[in-house]
């Protein structure tokens, strides 16, 4: 980043600004207002000045003319797994970039399993010199529990080290209740290190009391939701920062407009998306969008996208805001209610107009250690789908898995097969095959019948 | 503290609360409303759950009634500083927490200009087991200036060590606009040791653009207010976390009130206040009772003084609100608008009553290093309060000082003043006396002329 000293030269008019945005109306998310006519003076990647910029206009400054235009800081995830998208960080910031989200808090959880504290110095040195900031929370489940083993092993050693880096802002999410609840010493050696060093550490789920209380108990401060409005309120008064899922919550959102509520607690979040849903829909401009749609106060919505994502973080002198000293993400807005961005400013420079892409972020190559690390146990051949029965069945009721679906009710996922030979055979007329669940680190195979369509 | 692993136990019924209070309506500072006929458990310094409490409920579990009163959580006090009241800190949590300050976060200016590094200790050791918490903000500005000595110096190497301290949880008031604004090297080597600790830096006046934007520059992020609303808005719209003394700035809170802003970057505090107001007034009820007399909502004054504090300070996970996990810190309060508080219960335990003390908070006998800090350059007799002027003179022309009042208008400040043989006469009928001024570090007395009265 910039040096503050020259940052501070810039707003004295000392050293002219790289960037002087004109005239706008800014939406100041601190006091929850719109301001006209207000110019934003930029110097390398940060904010040096919010006002009148004329005496920080120089010779070489860019001038961007903001008239008509509302300016919005950037947005902030404040929960999100980039390894749902499918896609490589940088590949990932290519897509939602010109959506609008200048940071994103990355829950490591599926990373540290797949390749282990690895995972994390590979999205740190993939994002490093990135406009959009990719902060971590560190995995609090690795391995998820006691029982299972993956790439990593991450206990207070573990953590104590990777939590004094300044991008590591938080644990991520206790999700292992049962060790939560009893001792579970790995789990607890990560929370108490998080809270130690000064950072979040995140729950999951929302319990009911006591066992919402148990979790808060342990430190826990914030939580990803797309629950009812009775779990919300639980939650907030408890003191649980809320991470709304917005496109999976409206109806809570709706009850916590009926309740008025103050809403510096919540925030907004994506946690997981496909790419092909980013690309459909979006990322935090269309969770912005749908709690709009909820009916909340747009100005009260971006709120929850900026500064209270970034108070929740503790990053809120970084970023969350159009003021000094913060990184210079600033995004150009012609309507707010339908979240129409039309310029998206990332650490000082134009990196977006209109939906696409205007800056490169080449790709990096892939480390080895990242590409090959999915290790089959063994060439897979049809002799390895072969479930066998004993040979006089000539039917078998099979429990058939559906791609997101879930239901205990057994008549709702039970099927009839056909057995040929002890065979159980899959029933491609009614969608359902055979489909190998492969371990990435080479110890086993599974497999089960999924029903597609 | 209790072992958050305990407290677990404690929400989920393994273990009996040591304490629950029963049917209360809190005021949920988190969403801002008033939830009736909730308990809340505490097991030894915190709270365990908030809800139905009777499950947790054991045969040595004390149970206090708070059928009909508020439950408020402890207020917190954002900017202080404790030597203005001329008390320890012992003796003066005495005066304070009947008040319901339960928190205090100390600026260490005057302590560290007194008596070093070495006054930070000294109130952490007088502080440690105080049901009173007292964090402290190591000063920004000892030597106030390049041109002073006093009794330490705080650079770099002093910030990193004491910063890592978990109840340093910042950096003072950074007062020297001369120094933040020309690159003084020890001021900016205290800032960044700061903001590189991941700790707030405060800030000191309300200057205007592009001075505020300057000061903001540097990363501070708050600063003690009792000016206009033009000055509150210019610095909150610019990211600015606003401590508001109450009782000197109603202008400007009358003027938040009609600009209908979100009240989250807004706080409470006392700042300086000697011990016989302390008596008079009181501590930060009183900030309380002048914010609503200023015609604030009652329940937003509240959440200035208790959430909004802790959350800016970054120990909204230790106290600010009622709430699992936090100190066990609440207001027993039975008229909210006049904020009479019946009962304080501080780090689990009642610790006064009605306006009294109900606890031993023994004093300390007071180490020497703080007792026998003063030092004279020699002891003063009358000769050293004579000034003296050529022996023909009758009389002089004064700059004449009075207590707390300063004009640059000279005519304002100029008396006339009689001279015999060459020395300068006090004129006691117009209550006019030499004062010495002493330098506690022994180096140099100064004799100036106080009208008092």
């Amino acid at each position: 980043m910039v040096d503050r000293q020259d940052l501070v030269d810039v707003a004295l008019g000392r050293i002219p600004a790289s960037t002087v945005i004109l005239g706008g109306t800014i939406l100041d998310v601190c006091t929850r207002r719109l301001i006209p006519e207000v110019d934003v003076a930029v110097f390398g990647d940060r904010i040096a000045l919010v006002g009148d910029a004329s005496d920080v206009i120089g010779r070489d400054t860019m001038i961007i003319d903001a008239k008509g235009l509302y300016l919005v800081p950037g947005f902030i995830d404040s929960h999100y797994h980039i390894e749902s998208s499918r896609l490589s960080p940088r590949r990932h910031a290519q897509i939602t970039l010109p959506r609008g989200t200048t940071a994103i808090i990355e829950d490591s959880h599926e990373i540290c399993n797949a390749l282990g504290l690895k995972g994390i110095n590979y999205f740190l040195e993939e994002t490093q010199d990135l406009p959009q900031k990719v902060y971590i929370s560190l995995s609090s489940a690795t391995p998820p529990t006691p029982f299972e083993e993956t790439a990593g092993y991450i206990g207070r050693k573990e953590a104590e080290r990777m939590l004094r880096r300044s991008r590591i802002i938080g644990v991520g999410e206790v999700m292992d209740y049962a060790r939560l609840f009893n001792r579970g010493e790995r789990t607890w050696q990560v929370i108490m290190t998080g809270l130690e060093a000064g950072k979040i550490v995140e729950g999951h789920g929302a319990p009911s009391s006591p066992e919402l209380d148990a979790m808060l108990c342990s430190g826990v401060s914030s939580t990803h939701f797309s629950g009812n409005i009775h779990q919300a309120l639980d939650l907030l008064q408890r003191g649980t920062f809320l991470e709304l899922k917005a496109s999976t919550c409206k109806g809570a959102i709706s009850g916590l407009i009926e309740a008025d509520i103050d809403w510096q607690m919540v925030g907004l979040c994506v946690d997981d998306r496909p790419a092909e849903l980013l690309l459909k829909l979006g990322h935090m401009d269309h969770e912005v969008r749908e709690a709009i749609r909820a009916g909340l106060d747009p100005l009260i919505a971006y709120q929850l996208a900026t500064i209270n994502n970034a108070r929740h973080w503790r990053i809120d002198g970084e970023v969350g805001m159009i003021a000094p000293g913060r990184y210079a993400d600033v995004l150009f807005i012609s309507d707010l209610e339908r979240v129409k961005i039309t310029k998206v400013m990332a650490n000082g420079k134009i990196v977006a107009e209109r939906g696409k892409l205007t800056v490169e972020i080449p790709m990096k190559p892939t480390p080895k250690y990242v590409k090959e690390s999915l290790h089959l146990p063994k060439k897979l051949e049809p002799k390895d789908f072969e479930l066998r029965v004993p040979s006089d069945r000539e039917y078998v009721k099979a429990i058939v898995l559906r791609p997101d679906y879930y239901s205990s009710d057994l008549d709702q996922i039970t099927e009839e097969l056909e057995v040929q030979d002890g065979i159980v055979q899959r029933d491609l007329e009614r969608g359902i095959n055979k489909v190998a669940v492969v371990d990435r680190f080479g110890r086993s195979i599974g497999i089960s019948f999924w029903k597609v369509g």
